[in-house]
């Protein structure tokens, strides 16, 4: 059976490192990048557009994006406002935007100032204006299984969010699991309804942390259901710093590992991806949660085995 | 909709402990075991009988077994050979053993001195002897997903040995992840084979490590396709001293919390569990690998979300 084909969006030098208690340098970034474009990834979120105040962690914005090497990968840039946009615009080396909707008024009051409703708008807009300036543009549904500070969050409410969203035509939607509390039935019975409530030119694309560890198997069913593209990070670093205790996002490695033995191709590298994440956990001083660094790949090779005998 | 039962059957005391660099004392075991029951466990592997110059860790089964509580739980031991058996019923407390077959030569010799036929014959003479003593038997098969030392296992390989030792009439045959490289389509396809290949009496339960952190992934898809029984440790805590790089079993209380908001109910209390994995972080004297303890319940208390705001 040949492997079907899935797509990773590495988003470790923005939502891997915008939590970092300690500022990760430009240079390092740049590392980062250029590792994961070495592996073969085509799509990477390389910031995102927020004050630095609000996220010093992002403050090197447009310094990263001059620093960009040539490659046919997509650069994405996240934006939360029209100034957002602007600033993504004026660095001349993003390809896609990706707005932000919330799907609960109290995360999107901690997180972007926007109410749901408001971030609606703001995302029509977003989404508008970058595709007119000839960007691809797309955009998440934040806390669409939960929010930390609202509660459970109904899928009716993250339905209707996403076929508001889906009029201003975006190129894809997340379901976004910022805080690790969704489950794979939830995935599978969320996705099915925002899959039959857009039109089909809406691609899906799911968003998962590890917090409860519960973000590979959302990712598995979102495989097995259909779901195109995967959001992970290099080493499952990553956090959101308005979400009280949210911890990292999936880890590419360990994504990629479980998706390929499932049957799924991205064309990423896995060994060069488990070589980064090694590389990054050096980078930040402290072991990166994802586990593959660690563990090993498996069948490993026969050298690695009779070292382990030894 | 009503939830769907599975029965979780707690390991912590037996593999999740049985890899500890240090001795953990009878009366830490024997408390873990309390809180286990006082949680609502019904099923708990409380040691293995095997040699203690070979797993020191496990030295302690007689001691163990006397301080028992009264209980109507059943109390597992797990046997190697017919010297554990008889062992565990000199003990008088153990209500069911657990028999191992391995999947192949390399971790069989490695783990029991057996290769894969002769522990086949094994577990077929002590599942026998057990019941004749009145015992209820049961047998894992081991490395049933991908060996340390000889690779790969086939599914055609695995589901030969499971018709051989269905032919004992055991209670339940476990498929176990002993190294955690197993992947949700591959629990799928091999527990499909197997249930299709032996009688419809014999029970199946699934052991799962979460070693490359897909062990979560391979609990969802086994509760889905039907598998009523699975196998964690409090904590998450675990690994095989035979076994390489081979890390914990997945934990009880994210697999409650996991399984609960899919809709299957064990019928223990999960936050009796999660206080039970901070008390045993503390016993061990570090952080256990289970997330549940340090991310906290979901959805948690209004106080709990104040606190976190402060």
């Amino acid at each position: 059976m040949s492997p079907s084909p899935f797509e990773l969006v590495e988003v470790s030098p923005r939502d891997g490192l915008q939590n970092e208690p300690g500022i990760f340098s430009t240079d390092n970034k740049l590392e980062l990048i250029r590792r994961a474009l070495a592996a073969g990834v085509k799509r990477i979120e390389v910031a995102s557009f927020v004050h630095p105040k609000v996220v010093p962690q992002m403050a090197d914005a447009e310094a990263v994006c001059s620093g960009l090497p040539d490659s046919d990968a997509c650069f994405v840039g996240l934006v939360l406002n029209a100034k957002g946009l602007e600033r993504a615009l004026a660095t001349g080396r993003i390809d896609e935007i990706g707005a932000v909707a919330v799907a609960s008024d109290g995360f999107g009051q901690r997180n972007q100032q926007q109410t749901v409703t408001q971030s609606i708008d703001v995302c029509q807009r977003v989404i508008g204006d970058a595709r007119a300036a000839g960007l691809r543009a797309q955009v998440t549904i934040s806390v669409a299984f939960g929010c930390p500070f609202d509660g459970p969050v109904g899928a009716d409410r993250v339905v209707g969010i996403a076929r508001e969203l889906a009029a201003a035509e975006p190129l894809e939607i997340a379901l976004a699991d910022t805080i690790g509390v969704a489950n794979p039935a939830q995935v599978q019975a969320l996705f099915a309804e925002v899959r039959s409530a857009v039109p089909d030119a809406t691609r899906l694309r799911g968003h998962f942390h590890n917090t409860r560890n519960t973000g590979y198997a959302n990712a598995a069913v979102a495989l097995q259901a259909g779901v195109p593209v995967l959001d992970a990070s290099i080493g499952g670093v990553g956090g959101c710093p308005f979400a009280p205790r949210a911890t990292g996002n999936i880890a590419s490695e360990d994504l990629l590992f479980m998706a390929e033995g499932m049957g799924y191709n991205s064309g990423v590298d896995l060994d060069q991806i488990i070589s980064a994440a090694g590389w990054l956990g050096t980078a930040l001083n402290r072991p990166v949660p994802g586990m593959l660094s660690r563990a090993g790949n498996y069948p490993e090779s026969v050298e690695e085995r009779l070292a382990d005998r030894l």
